[in-house]
């Protein structure tokens, strides 16, 4: 496989190149910037001799597909990634600009780096190995990459769930998720399902004065705030009758496998997350709240003046950006039934208040036996000369979820970023020699496939 | 006083010209608009045939000074008001452009149309009147006009502090406050005090994804719902230890005056508001909550991601801006201490917490026997042919209580707004008639006062 040790400068040149593209997929300014990656992965997919290459476009940003079928009665993978990135703001808080790739010792600084365009990377540069050198690969591969996963966008759910022959396949292979610890390859087998909205709150007509009207007027933004609190207590439990009851609890064995994980909770905290205390439901230990607890989180709140100095004002609206992140067996329509139930339950007197969803995933939660899954973890301990351990993610990749309802397989989840990513955060970064890693590790799980 | 009535189309204009200057002293873009304001009060004082007219500089927005001072043995009448504006956002609710005077029926739209040029204005012209008839006034008088009464600037306190010779005066009479109703003249005997700052509220270092470490980051959006809720209750009730204590309550004589005034509640709450209900401490009748209780109100909340989309972020600090209003006998650096400590008190784990003043006025209240406030009752009822009620307000005119406690002199405020005026809110608007019939009965006040 010399030919990614020699190509190492190539490669990382086309990863720069693809992470100067600003295709923020939640801003509309950034729309034709999201076409140019569209247009990126289209023609890495065709550089890496893959066939049948197009954008598939309808209604939303286009998905790129490429496939290489050559290896009849060889499994057939499904490779996904996406091509969209988070906004970077707080733009001031970087180091480097988010859209000029830097290196720094061994990390590379840019938005998407390793959300999701590093990772997405990987699948291409190790297919295009085989392809290069070869002309053949192992198995045959269908790739299927989205422009709208930071913004839960329709266009490839609508795909998917049409079942195209395009999509025929044994397997998907999704790198979008991270290694537990630097050198220990990590296979995460649940994703946290998702329901985003927004939480609109009206008072008054119009905008109030707070002297005049103090007294009198309802403060949609205090209620906001009821709202919250009544939503979520103090402790950090979710306070919505029902919620809770669907909750599939990790297996003894599970729990006592992430019990034994490496894992140093002051480095964590201190270092990487930068917090004086780790916060949650007191009665779950850490990894069961952030891998197996459902969360309620609130993201944003507008309404009122912010600006710099004064403004004595009751608001007339407020708007509260809300996520809850779901997990095996809860479903994302019920939890937005909930959660609009309870709303109205704790709406105070003189507001109105409803809960608005904007997209939703299920949760997904992968059997670990699975063959495809097995040969996987393989593959890793191959390149990295350690076991594989096995993991969940707090995360919501929706794909898994449409894949497994619509296509009927199970979807592996090799992930090659770290812990101190900062995903969706200012100085997002990849790791360098997962990079590289990552593009050995997924060549070998191919080889391995073919050779059960 | 046949000059008033030949002279109101001239009026007029003068107040839109001065209504076209965007001198919005909360916004620091809008610093050379603030300047023009000034100049404009500046050359108006000049034209109205004051004297010593001059910009007193120092550190912020111009104070304009003019006085007369030909009536000696008479009384000195220190005339007060303000050329600084709110902000006019959110824009897209006026029905007219917010600094382009615009006149619908009786009413004539613009940001200060009412608050407080209009009403500054009317003291100006009543002035002018006698000047350019007579050549003299009744009494002596000292304008003194400010433009940071929207932000609680500090320049006209430091001035006021000072005691200069040039404030020298037996009263003040100040046009800044609203009438009970249409035809009834009033004058406001109390105003609530006020405490402006910021809740600043910090957890993790950056922003966080809310899929990877939800369920361990503190989220400082949600911490700042919490210490909101614990500072008031679901039914409006401030929370805050000792902080009702010096709470002087209003006479049964004023409960009763109060209970006798021409008030339609439906009308308030669904005409001048447009709210479904009246909130606030069930336990107090309507007036009481508005003039002689306290409030705290969030004015806005900054922090996380609040634009169009979805962004899964636990923010890493939010910002909430908050005000009390305190009654009498209330102590503003009290308030304020008594709110750091039910801030730390209330502050969940994993998050830092503090309020940070920005401006704060005591409240105050003055005697209904006082003779300069008697004589402006009778002015008033001269004018517009019926008894003068007694109001308080709910709003914070600071200077009142600097008048009080530097200069010695009690304030008379003499109000020409309209319950319905939209102050600090889009479509602000001054009532035509008022402003006229504000000029004549200024006019008569002087008059009153020099034949007691």
């Amino acid at each position: 496989m010399s030919y990614y040790d020699e190509h190492r400068d190539q490669f990382l040149e086309g990863l720069f190149e693809f992470l100067r593209i600003p295709s923020i997929s939640t801003l509309p300014e950034h729309a034709g910037d999201v076409l140019g990656a569209a247009a990126f992965v289209e023609n890495a997919l065709r550089g890496a001799g893959l066939e049948h290459v197009e954008q598939i476009r309808g209604g939303g940003n286009p998905l790129v597909y490429g496939d290489w079928l050559g290896a009849p009665g060889k499994p057939t993978l499904l490779l996904y990634g996406h091509y969209d990135v988070q906004p970077p703001d707080p733009l001031d808080e970087w180091h480097s600009p988010p859209f000029e790739p830097t290196v720094r010792g061994d990390n590379l600084y840019a938005r998407g780096a390793c959300d999701d365009k590093g990772q997405t990377y990987i699948l291409i540069k190790a297919v295009e190995g085989f392809l290069r050198t070869r002309g053949s690969l192992p198995v045959n591969v269908r790739f299927l990459i989205e422009g709208e996963e930071e913004v839960g966008g329709g266009h490839i759910a609508s795909f998917v769930a049409g079942r195209p022959q395009r999509l025929a396949a044994d397997s998907a292979l999704i790198c979008d998720t991270e290694m537990f610890a630097p050198e220990l390859p990590t296979l995460c087998v649940g994703l946290r399902g998702i329901v985003y909205g927004e939480l609109h709150v009206t008072g008054a007509r119009t905008d109030l004065h707070s002297g005049v009207y103090g007294g009198a007027a309802p403060n949609p933004l205090h209620a906001t705030a009821e709202i919250l609190c009544a939503l979520k207590d103090h402790e950090g439990r979710i306070r919505i009758p029902g919620f809770h009851d669907r909750i599939r609890p990790p297996s003894q064995a599970e729990r006592a496998a992430w019990a034994r994980l490496p894992f140093d909770e002051a480095q964590y905290r201190d270092q990487e997350m930068g917090a004086s205390e780790l916060v949650g439901e007191p009665e779950f230990p850490l990894f069961e709240r952030l891998w197996a607890r459902p969360t309620l989180e609130v993201h944003g709140i507008r309404g009122g003046f912010t600006g710099e100095g004064a403004k004595t004002v009751i608001p007339a609206r407020a708007v509260a950006k809300l996520s809850m992140r779901l997990v095996a067996d809860q479903r994302p329509e019920e939890a937005v039934e909930q959660l609009q139930r309870a709303v109205s339950k704790a709406c105070p007197r003189g507001v109105a208040a409803a809960f608005h969803p904007i997209h939703s995933a299920a949760p997904s939660l992968v059997d670990p036996e699975n063959p495809f899954l097995q040969a996987a973890a393989r593959a890793m301990e191959d390149i990295f000369g350690t076991p594989t351990v096995y993991t969940r993610s707090g995360g919501s990749i929706p794909i898994v979820g449409l894949f497994q309802v619509h296509l009927g397989i199970p979807s592996v989840l090799m992930g090659f970023g770290l812990p101190d990513d900062n995903l969706h955060a200012p100085n997002e970064k990849f790791y360098l020699p997962n990079f590289f890693r990552g593009i050995l590790a997924v060549a070998r799980y191919l080889e391995r496939l073919a050779t059960p």
